[in-house]
């Protein structure tokens, strides 16, 4: 219950009967508790209609319960206080000295800033959620590697929840940013969806049957790494990773760009493109063979691209097509094809979400 | 509990107990009750060991439940009376006039082949559990396509509930493989599972934290179709599928077979081929990627190799395992290989675990 108004945000009592399948004096009775409780108001609805007696809906109460979001992108680190509901409560940035990713020096700046965050909350935030750009194991919140921040098995949930006191959970960024385009964004109320996201590497997260897949370890699901028998030696060790030929600088190539373009330059490019562009011809063949690839395994009603396919999306989302027509098989899977709808805030949204999860198990 | 048993075979009220997290006094109640159903006995513990009183093992009775299961393969259809607990009570096997696989025809066989397998039983089977060569809509059973067997929206399961009077389950063979390897198989008590069998076709099926992949129409993971840039044309259309690269006539270019070759002389040489058999090497580069390619996507704790994969697995598997440690990436997944332990029963199995899963729940 306290899920559906976090989830769904404010809503009448007999929309909440009807959705969770409850009479109308067990939603009262939950609704009152809740009301108690201070996690929900009730508020006359605004959205009128209704002739006779206004209804009420029941919305939450954002600063009944929040947690820390924390998003480790690779040049600046955001954190945010987010409150039922979803809403963001406050928000900073914080860029550590030039490439200064020592861990011990990260932990005391996101400490420093949780406890200045919380200062204007009368209670400390019930979970810490982090998005870290690399491969996670789920069962104590250690980050294997990281290339991008030189991280090799540091113990971040563990060193989080020292400085914090609080409950710490971290994950890969494009895992969260599928968990987020699924709860809040391009893939609302769709149980199957693959997020596919592009920056220098390629990652992505997959929802099946309204589950995330993590895998035995937490590792799911790095599609940057699929083999698509490519030519180019991968930053990962092996030969013809999907990323080498639809990441940042694959991206650059078909588009003219020189290496040292800034991603500003690049999306302005992308954004320039017009479908069936044909500087995009075969960097578009790649692309599909990926798509392909994951809608086979998959089986997704939605893929959302986040990152820069977002901005590539509109000029090769045709060939995308018409190359899935191509095979009898995955032809009859029927997937849509969309951009992301919370952009680079995807990861910070989906911190937040990990982070609620098990809390609102606990309300 | 019934589900305990029927998978985990004969216990001890303790070894129960300690499963479910169970009292003493609580087992005692859910024993006797399945005892006074006629769901199952107890019987003395013939492992011996235990000095004192013998204690009781609680053992299911295989012919209070029982299901059928069909495997639809290409050149006949298998039949099985499967009781609680696993076991197959009666089999037939049908062979449908040559090449005929009018699906009113099959329909009535296998109405008949029920009826008389039903013959020796007391009451009618719980579901009846189909695996077919083909896409399956989860949601209505219908088989969406089935090349091989000539079949296009083919509403197989409505036509044989009708046929039978029962709940009818239709599956994916792979799909199923995967499920009864991972409850009778070589990945028993593994929850992360990438199940991959070859013949003609590549095939597989995936559990992911326990529970199978589907996707949203039911259509996951098919494994054959997914894009490894190959030079091929699949019989789906596709330009370059894994299955071109893998499947039976790879196999058979490898080992220098001709196309006609029967199914016996490819794996008596792929028995004969040696670890590290230089015959093997492109053949194993294309098995690799794939196999990268999956373990990228689903992180799982075992891969297991079915149909012509369990009899190539020992030549390759030593390159399979140096090509997945070639990624920085993937090296730290730490999956294990396994050939089958089921072989050729593998989709009837899960056949029959596909129907106890609903039946058990109501049990």
């Amino acid at each position: 219950m306290v899920r559906s108004i976090h989830l769904g945000g404010q809503r009448t009592r007999k929309d909440l009967a009807d959705r969770l399948e409850l009479n109308r004096s067990t939603i009262k009775a939950v609704v009152d508790e809740l009301v108690g409780d201070g996690l929900a108001i009730e508020n006359p609805d605004s959205s009128g209609g209704n002739a006779g007696r206004p209804s009420l809906v029941v919305a939450p109460v954002p600063s009944s319960v929040w947690v820390v979001a924390v998003d480790a992108a690779i040049d600046w680190l955001t954190v945010a206080a987010v409150g039922l509901g979803g809403s963001v409560l406050a928000e900073v940035r914080l860029e550590p000295p030039a490439g200064e990713f020592d861990p011990q020096v990260l932990v005391r700046l996101l400490g420093d800033a949780v406890t200045s965050i919380g200062a204007r909350f009368d209670r400390p935030p019930s979970a810490v959620g982090v998005a870290v750009p690399g491969l996670v194991r789920s069962s104590d919140n250690l980050v294997r590697s990281a290339p991008n921040l030189g991280w090799v098995d540091v113990p971040l949930g563990d060193m989080l929840a020292a400085e914090t006191g609080s409950d710490v959970f971290v994950g890969n960024e494009s895992n969260l940013g599928a968990l987020a385009e699924h709860v809040r964004g391009a893939a609302r109320d769709v149980d199957d969806v693959v997020y596919l996201m592009a920056d220098v590497g390629v990652g992505g997260g997959v929802i099946s049957s309204g589950v995330t897949v993590v895998g035995a370890g937490g590792y799911a699901v790095e599609l940057g790494h699929m083999g698509i028998n490519g030519r180019r030696r991968c930053r990962c060790g092996s030969l013809g990773c999907w990323e080498t030929e639809v990441g940042r600088f694959a991206m650059q190539r078909a588009v003219g760009l020189p290496e040292h373009a800034t991603i500003d330059e690049l999306c302005d490019r992308l954004q320039s493109c017009t479908p069936g562009d044909p500087v995009l011809d075969s960097y578009a063949e790649w692309l599909a063979l990926g798509l392909r690839n994951v809608v086979a395994m998959f089986d997704p009603r939605v893929v959302v691209f986040g990152g820069l396919f977002a901005d590539l999306l509109p000029a090769v989302q045709d060939r995308l097509v018409a190359s899935l027509a191509e095979s009898l098989v995955v032809r009859q899977f029927g997937v849509q094809l969309r951009p992301a709808a919370l952009g680079s805030r995807a990861s910070l949204v989906g911190a937040a979400e990990v982070a609620f999860a098990t809390v609102l198990d606990r309300v």
